[in-house]
């Protein structure tokens, strides 16, 4: 699993008893997931489907960095699977894990489109091999 | 089910699609599943510990008035299992469902603790016996 | 009067004195005022038009769980007057009281527009009579 | 009236239908009045306590600029009442008034304290005074 | 120079270490050289180009109010140079300055275009003079 | 040059022009400068001193995805210069440079204070030699 994206712990992110807010780092987690998509599918039309089985294994606090890991699960035809894990930068430390993610392609009008793609691909192979 | 907690949805909700972003949404579930929890079991230490089946049945456009239904499941030793649903108040469809978010009551040293509850209360019988 | 909308005070909503912002409950309180009109007068251009008067009778805490109340007072030819109670759900003591928030409906253009609203409507109803 | 503080209307200021949202003018306008509040008074434990009559006179829209200003109407013993015009600042339109903010000065442990102040004050001219 | 715009330095402001994040200080001044720039060259199409050099000369803490002022250093053809200075209003201590923000005037299209602007104005003249 | 974080570009980053708002696009890494440089000196009281030369080379537009990259410039006696590049993750262009973020590295008293890092560290490398 690659992570990418780290975010550090403020004062805006936490709940009334000082540790970071789960609806936060919910939402920090469905925008990677959507953004890895895009990349992947390269198809901006990409909208959540399913998400199971999150599990809140340890919290995080004030200051604390962590960072945001998304991998393929499985490439569907109209749908892309992803698996996250959020981890404490510092001490490694798990904070949340995401079995499935089930990110839907669409079309412009907004129904199931095939993407047609079997595997991770990378923007850098994609951009010499123009 | 009651519904209780409603939204309108303004540009700051809205993903770069036009319609509600997944991780705002999630993030106000997970807000109204906290102080469902509070409110049930007299203590203002809970943290969300597991979600399980998020599923996004229909997307929500700005402008649109939301409302999030929240109902006990199950009353654990030292936890409340809950479930949701998030329907359009205007033509009640429904926005997205989630079958299980398991909360955990915890001391002031963030440790499980037995809340010795086992059925739904309200806060106005409450403040009657007292 | 009828109280929906629950908050959960997080730090991200407090003033420097470590109470509610005052700025942020009258902005939570607008946003109710709206969706309520919205809701009664079947119409999404409505508008906060004139409010009067505002009591911040209490203050609330990191952590508190407040609700929002509001009712209708008057059904006028193109405005709905309404009064709002905002309250600790926990102690149910009285946090602010506004006595007047008229809400002018609006056509397209932007002009009042008669609504022809005279009483109070259940969305449920509605869609049972369609 | 002095005009200080100046926003520009971005897309995250605007309600479903494109204007600037009440509430967050409201926002705005609570932490001037406290703001301003906290200069007179060289106290920082200030409340609003009481807000009469807000008159929204024009709607503003995404870029317009508008300025906030507030003037002291009357020192009382523990309190200051404000009053409040909001305009757009190219046109000079008026966006809103508000007829009175009562600010109260508090101590410590939260009770009204008297001020002392009888007028308006510079903070240049206390400085040069030390 | 002039100082307008005010902050009260909220919680949701601060950093890990419980200062003013740095980050937000700089979001306030980039909106503030922004409308300056709209407000001057009468054009709402406009862009911060360059900024050189920023010096955060002291903290800001919770509950300080800070003034954020702006001057304009050179009228270019197209654009307009600014200098800015942040400093507590209480104290009058110097808490950041940049020597050197570039905004940029487009056309529609987003192209550079001459402002014939060559000097500062004040929008009450702008209105007298009509 | 590493690239970490990335950002989906939402209705709540622009300004009124429709494109990335650039006060955001600071914070944003503000944000980043400050964690890469806990990191790499094993200290949180770190501050931002001194930014110097911002270069807006490029806007961005809402569904952008950008990834910033940071990377180690000079690692001085209490404090470490970096250099940064925000570019846009799809097409690889080129959104803003920024030539020099001068990083304080801080004892609790918030005094300068030696760090005693000489080059770029590895977290896994640490860990293992624990």
């Amino acid at each position: 699993m690659k992570f990418h994206t780290r975010k550090w712990v403020k004062p805006e992110d936490l709940n009334p008893n000082g540790t970071l807010f789960g609806g936060r780092l919910l939402s920090w987690i469905d925008e990677e997931a959507a953004l890895f998509t895009i990349i992947q599918l390269e198809n901006t039309k990409v909208v959540t489907k399913r998400i199971s089985q999150v599990d809140f294994k340890n919290s995080a606090r004030e200051g604390d960095i962590i960072e945001i890991g998304i991998e393929a699960v499985k490439f569907g035809m109209a749908s892309l699977t992803l698996a996250c894990e959020v981890r404490n930068k510092m001490t490694q430390e798990t904070i949340l894990t995401i079995s499935s993610i089930v990110m839907a392609n669409l079309d412009d009008k907004g129904k199931p489109k095939a993407h047609g793609k079997t595997e991770m691909e990378y923007v850098t192979d994609r951009l010499k091999n123009k």
